[in-house]
């Protein structure tokens, strides 16, 4: 069967995450109906990351056998006037045919993901789920200061939802960078991996660090409790993109 | 009374535009429903510019008088915390004190509009309601030769509603600027007033240049038919921002 990777962009706000799940609609079953409503199929799409409700994509992979071929630029076309049809707030920005090898989860050697804070005294009014709104006036270079004690290879059991299924609290954080632009503040955070939560339970306890409730080495000593209890605050998942997925030989 | 100023963000999607009206729900509506949640004030509050429903602002101008004196930063939060409470996408940027004089409609000397259009083959998700998808690759230094054409003074009668209730259709445009950065396309536009639906109707006629279906040249002779049958299609609501408006002194 030929299969195809998608790369795809959506806005998590009005989704109960990617995964397809009972009930509450996910971009999964979105895209998997798109592709039932163009050629008939009924597949299971696979991503390369499960974002959670309200956790949005810029550069979310998947992987899906059809069972005829098609041209790319048709798969894409297609599925995304399905999408449109149905009003769905996802898009598919490149589809193209990959070998059977090709597992959008397993062959990743890498995901990015960015973190966006609206930090002013006013309300974010346009970027309302699309940022996390934080009042308090940050101090970005404290941020960044914590930051750096989580990137390496760490046990980041401080740092994980109690409902990571993961097997190892073991991962290597290539990077988490704060940055201010005016009233934004982005957060880059790099791995091969990130557990349940990673993401969003060290920018809570990052902002805590940028109102001074904590010093960076009061992250460093969280990070080495190695226990959930000693994180700050897990941040909102409207910050939060998946902005890109890496594969080897990209 | 106390006049303040206020500057005001929103998102227009879910708004029938800026001005209270009968049933559907504007954005001086919500304005003004928070004021009088606040300090029992029932005000009238006048913008600077009259946004269509749909279209957004980034830097709305408006004026309000209030029974008694506040601090204005008392102003702006308490104005924000009623909007949060009733889940409004508006949010007063900055209060400030201004003379009885000050009219946010009638003493402005200058007002900026951002269009923003989405430019690639696949939908908008993320900004879809911010921004217009155009699936067609523009040419965007074509769009930007026809636009010099339409700077000046100049009778934009083509290029103004029929619904239109400004006296005269003669009005000095001061910019408009094409430029792309990536798959975005930002147009800038900047005038002491427009007329009704005058930057949507420009940003139409520039997207038709764009696509190969009007020469620059085709501009120029629309907006000398001084004919509203020679507009192109107008560009929809959702790509336009009320940037800015400027005062005397500022």
């Amino acid at each position: 069967m030929p299969r195809y990777r998608l790369d795809i962009e959506y806005d998590g706000s009005t989704y109960a995450g990617w995964q397809r799940q009972d009930g509450p609609h996910s971009v999964q079953a979105a895209i998997e109906q798109a592709i039932k409503s163009f050629c008939g199929d009924e597949i299971a799409l696979r991503g390369a990351g499960r974002t959670d409700a309200g956790v949005h994509a810029t550069g979310q992979v998947a992987h899906a056998d059809l069972t005829k071929e098609w041209p790319a630029d048709t798969v894409r076309d297609a599925i995304n006037a399905h999408l449109q049809m149905a009003g769905e707030a996802v898009a598919v920005l490149a589809a193209k045919p990959v070998p059977d090898d090709f597992d959008a989860r397993f062959s990743a050697t890498g995901r990015q993901y960015l973190y966006r804070i609206i930090n002013r005294r006013a309300p974010a009014a346009l970027e309302k789920n699309r940022a996390w709104w934080v009042p308090k006036q940050l101090d970005v270079e404290a941020m960044q200061e914590a930051a750096l004690m989580l990137v390496g290879r760490h046990d980041f059991t401080t740092f994980r939802s109690v409902q990571c299924q993961a097997s190892s609290p073991v991962r290597t954080l290539e990077r988490l960078d704060v940055r201010r632009s005016g009233e934004l503040i982005e957060i880059h955070a790099a791995a091969r991996s990130f557990l349940h939560n990673q993401v969003r339970s060290m920018v809570g306890s990052l902002k805590r660090v940028g109102e001074g409730g904590w010093r960076p080495a009061d992250v460093k000593a969280a990070l080495e409790a190695k226990n959930r209890a000693a994180c700050g605050a897990v941040a909102p998942p409207e910050g939060l993109y998946l902005t890109g997925v890496r594969y080897p030989g990209t």
